[in-house]
């Protein structure tokens, strides 16, 4: 299997993974090689790592999983970290873990001494198919998602499927999500395929994804014009997400359980702006809604959710901009939606 | 006169800089605009922004001044006053401040929303000279100078040396040792004029500054080779910059300050190992012996400057690497030094 080539990077998967960071290494001269991971990926995915690629790490650096911790403050942690323990210019950062950990750990070697390098190495479905090429980096403020950030390219990508093996089913449906948005938004042959498909994490499903996620990134690195369609259910899905984190007395949504719910509110969206047929949003509706669990929403929370809205860093003077669907596969970008319009959506959610 | 270009943006002084500023603003449609001070810069140069500038601001943003609230700390309470302010990835931050003030806002701007339009107008003399031109943003982390940021570079740097009139003559003296550095590591005749001059104010001698820095940072964007010649005096000066602000019982000394004694001790390294003639080098120190005070150093103190030196961000595997001078004028970089030098310069700074 052939490696994806992104921005300046290359994306590698399965057995040339372990040759391609080897090679890499061998040629590099880094002063110290670090890895980043939480307390899952070290004890699920540490060991593999450790066994497969036969890198001597100079130091192994834990922190705390899980999006509540995807903060400036953990940052802090790992700077100083790499600084106790004789990081330099020179240094390479691994990152091994989900997109919240390479998020934050590409934000962290992109900004220590004005930039190290790093390599990624995600561990979770989500984060193989989203996370791995695009080369957002960033971390949350309070329950604002990934309002700090830059973009920066890592030096490689490696995914290893077999880590897959140690996640639960709900972190796998969660990656699942993203995979079919990459159907609807830019292949509908893809979406047709995967939503029937019963191995979702084989290697050549997660390449697809990959690829395409890829095509758009490349084409606009900065977020200039077709990138954003890559956002279709995510407008109200992170204002979802970031509510549930944010609230005592909600359980906490995996970022694809959440844009599984954004998807189906913005599909609704397209289906009353876009001409999306009705057939179409109710397959959408239907597919989601046979791997994800209905989520209750109530007038108050609806409320909560819609104030958050305007503070999604996609939006511009206020306006909250949507990408949505003109049909399976054709994504249209910069849509206005009036407000009235997402008390619509939430109610053909709960049908 | 003319402006200074530099690598995507415009260093304008003087009256063309207010005219610059506002045709920069007519043109880019920005969602907010947001000013970033200190106490100080608010007291004494916010007024005559405001007067001269005639620039409609959204909200003014205001930090403590000085090297010891160049924290991470400090960066997330302007990200959240961003946030809380409606700053969105089309707003603009006006830095306007010292080299602090400056450093920190371009972080905060190119990290906010994975980065927003920022300009820069300094207002000491050491920011002009200095912060103006090369595009380095970032924090300290602990007492380690400048350990987070990124290279990023702003839409325009603003200079008005009538903001100079604010200052008192020790941060006026701070920015003088930036521009003899300038003069030793790059044009013997500015450091023969500038050493004799009277008004070093004066807009010609910055501007000859900032056009000397310029052309040495758009060779060498990214610091792989010549820009290390600007770190002439700063690997020793940094590490007794850093001293003092860590320990308690020692004045705190301005930048400028700390440089002028790194530039007399790195003077003697290079006479020592780079063939500096005796006689430039007594000219060097008896240059800033004559503007700055002899500053004490004991047994104890030197001992901790030479553990701090490997800590300087420019270090690579462990190594101390220098940028030394041939003659005046005339710099090389990549200079190992032997320990014991390092000693016998403090001797011959205390001669």
């Amino acid at each position: 299997m052939e490696f994806i080539k992104s921005q300046s990077y290359e994306v590698h998967l399965e057995e040339l993974a372990e040759a391609a960071l080897r090679q890499h290494i061998a040629k590099s001269n880094y002063s110290k090689v670090f890895v980043l991971v939480d307390e899952n990926t070290k004890k699920h995915c540490l060991p593999l790592f450790k066994k497969k690629l036969d890198i001597k790490a100079d130091a192994i650096f834990e922190i705390l999983s899980g999006e509540i911790h995807k903060t400036i403050e953990t940052c802090s942690t790992v700077w100083s970290l790499l600084s106790d323990n004789g990081g330099d210019r020179k240094s390479l950062l691994i990152n091994l873990g989900g997109g919240v950990l390479t998020d934050l750990g590409g934000f962290v070697a992109s900004t220590f001494k004005r930039g190290i390098d790093f390599i990624n190495i995600p561990t979770t479905l989500l984060s193989m198919v989203d996370a791995s090429v695009g080369g957002k980096t960033g971390v949350d403020l309070g329950s604002l998602k990934n309002q700090i950030g830059v973009i920066n390219q890592p030096q490689m990508v490696l995914v290893f499927p077999k880590f897959l093996n140690t996640l639960d089913s709900r972190q796998i449906v969660s990656g699942y999500a993203e995979m079919l948005k990459h159907g609807l938004i830019k292949d509908a042959e893809y979406w047709k395929s995967l939503k029937s498909e019963n191995d979702f994490t084989d290697a050549k499903c997660i390449k697809k994804s990959i690829a395409i996620k890829n095509d758009v990134v490349t084409q606009d690195p900065t977020e200039q014009g077709i990138r954003k369609i890559l956002n279709f259910g995510h407008t109200l899905g992170h204002a979802i997400e970031s509510y549930c984190l944010e609230n005592p007395d909600r359980e906490t949504l995996l970022h694809g359980e959440a844009i599984a719910v954004g998807m189906i509110l913005e599909g609704f969206l397209s289906h009353e702006l876009k001409g999306l047929s009705k057939l179409s949003l109710q397959e959408i509706k239907d597919t989601f809604l046979t791997h994800f669990e209905r989520v209750d929403f109530n007038a108050e929370d609806i409320k909560a959710i819609i104030t958050l809205l305007k503070y999604d860093k996609k939006n511009s003077h206020g306006d909250v901009n949507f990408v949505l669907l003109q049909a399976i596969g054709k994504a249209v970008t910069d849509v206005k939606v009036p407000v009235d319009l997402f008390h619509k959506a939430f109610a053909y959610y709960k049908e």
